[in-house]
């Protein structure tokens, strides 16, 4: 089945103690259609400037990115920089500039209303909604937030929640909208909003998955070397969604707890290299040889 | 195997987020005996002194406990007093009275001293080496430390590690004995003192095997409520190292990852209530149920 996703597009500049690197594909969008694009047919919403780079646009389509919903406004692309400090934990912003991002309105071609699996990436809830209403009867919705959307328009974003199949949220994201302290009463509370499950993304620690009669976890894919965290969780998602669309998944918890694996299994091609760089030649057979590594790194027998 | 744990046996008063308890059975000792004792004969080592509760003491007799080893000295017996924060991280330690563990020198019972298997809890290392000179030709030795004997005995910390099979310790331990900030390194140092495994405890975030083809991990028991960390680390060795004597494991991976499990497990009875409360009345039943919901929640098949 297809999966849409609508996200930012960015260009980032990034120093994490492995060092810098500057105006490098960005974008919880690009992350997410780059991780995806193995599993299934990926169609991408965003907006870029006339200064983002052709060759990458071309790039994104040779991936099999459908692209024609990747429009170009009239200002600069969307940029960001941020620092990570020596546990490469939260990064700190050091420059945003919106540029045509602050004026994005998501605009589905008439080619996507009809596609089967939508992520909302991490935008404002008001534009998810409108997404939302341009969507024609999908399968199912998975949505992402950030503190700063929980902050100023929670309402709106637990409007989100009611509308959608899966919630993703970090461990903080759970705790600030569900105001509670202990991540099962956060996770509760996330499900009283409609949706199915509640995926609680938990950095180094892993993930887990909530909605099942017991909740599910897997660690972190064991990495002995990282090197930028940027990207981690919309990659995360590409590898959950990408293969619950790509095997026609009804969303049944055995097919979540698969696809948590891929989530751990993606996220580990974001952090091993700056930006999307793994995540340019990735392919699905490479990534279930690591999916084969990962699990008999965490599965007490291999008869999976 | 029998299983002999030489350590700390303290009375304890704890305070955490969800109350408070004054002088309860405390110390690495008890919490490993305790927990140990559904898997195997367990011989403890310690001292305590005059004031020790009698009853407290035939408790312990009562759970099948070799308690030869355990004497009394001149003096009160070693007292702890502890804060918790609101995360239930490390505790604050509000009082430290030793007693008669100043002076302890631990002295191995005739009838202890061909104990197959042993666990060398949190105490000086110049006392392990001591136990380690008592002991007769083991089949094998873990030991566990802490920061204060790493900042203080290094060398000699470094000299118990290159004469046990198994060391535990926990992800900061990690980092300041190896004086690396990456856990493979810090493991792979910790390995090339000479133990086949090493352990690395990472609270809430489970724990992970080095030593085998690759690293093996498993987060930690999803417990709705925690009450009381304390004794968390000894419950978690008690559950692996009780599986391994009771089941003659020759200390192969296998087993070890399996012993990983039944230490998540132990280790979640330990948190669940305050002190050893929960670990008075586990048995192996109840222990094996739940490391059947234990790895529901992690294990992709029920196929074990």
């Amino acid at each position: 089945m297809a999966l849409l996703v609508v996200g930012s597009v960015a260009l980032d500049t990034l120093t994490t103690p492995a060092g810098k690197v500057e105006e490098t594909l960005g974008g919880s969008a690009i992350y997410f259609s780059l991780g995806a694009c193995c599993f299934d047919t990926v169609r991408i919403v965003g907006v870029v400037g006339p200064d983002y780079p052709m060759s990458e646009k071309r790039f994104l389509a040779e991936r099999g990115i459908d692209v024609r919903g990747l429009t170009t406004g009239q200002g600069p692309t969307f940029r960001w920089e941020g620092v990570y400090g020596p546990d490469f934990g939260d990064a700190r912003t050091i420059r945003t500039e919106l540029g045509v991002f602050a004026s994005f309105q998501p605009k589905l071609p008439e080619s996507y209303v009809s596609t089967e699996c939508v992520f909302l990436a991490n935008i404002d809830p008001a534009l998810q909604l409108d997404v939302l209403e341009q969507i024609n009867d999908p399968r199912w919705v998975a949505v992402d937030t950030m503190n700063l959307w929980i902050d100023q328009q929670r309402d709106s974003v637990l409007k989100v929640f009611s509308k959608v199949n899966i919630v993703f949220v970090n461990g903080s994201e759970a705790r600030q909208i569900s105001r509670k302290k202990n991540l099962f009463d956060a996770a509760s509370f996330i499900l009283d909003q409609g949706p199915k499950y509640a995926v609680i993304k938990l950095g180094a620690a892993g993930a887990m998955i909530f909605g099942g009669e017991k909740p599910f976890i897997l660690p972190a894919y064991p990495l002995e070397k990282v090197v930028d965290p940027t990207g981690a969780g919309d990659t995360f998602a590409s590898g959950m969604l990408g293969y619950l669309a790509g095997s026609d998944s009804e969303l049944d918890f055995e097919s979540m707890k698969r696809g948590l694996a891929y989530g751990s299994v993606n996220a580990s091609y974001a952090v091993e290299d700056f930006g999307v760089e793994q995540l340019r030649t990735m392919d699905r057979n490479s990534v279930d040889q690591r999916l084969e590594y990962y699990l008999s790194t965490n599965q007490l027998e291999m008869g999976r």
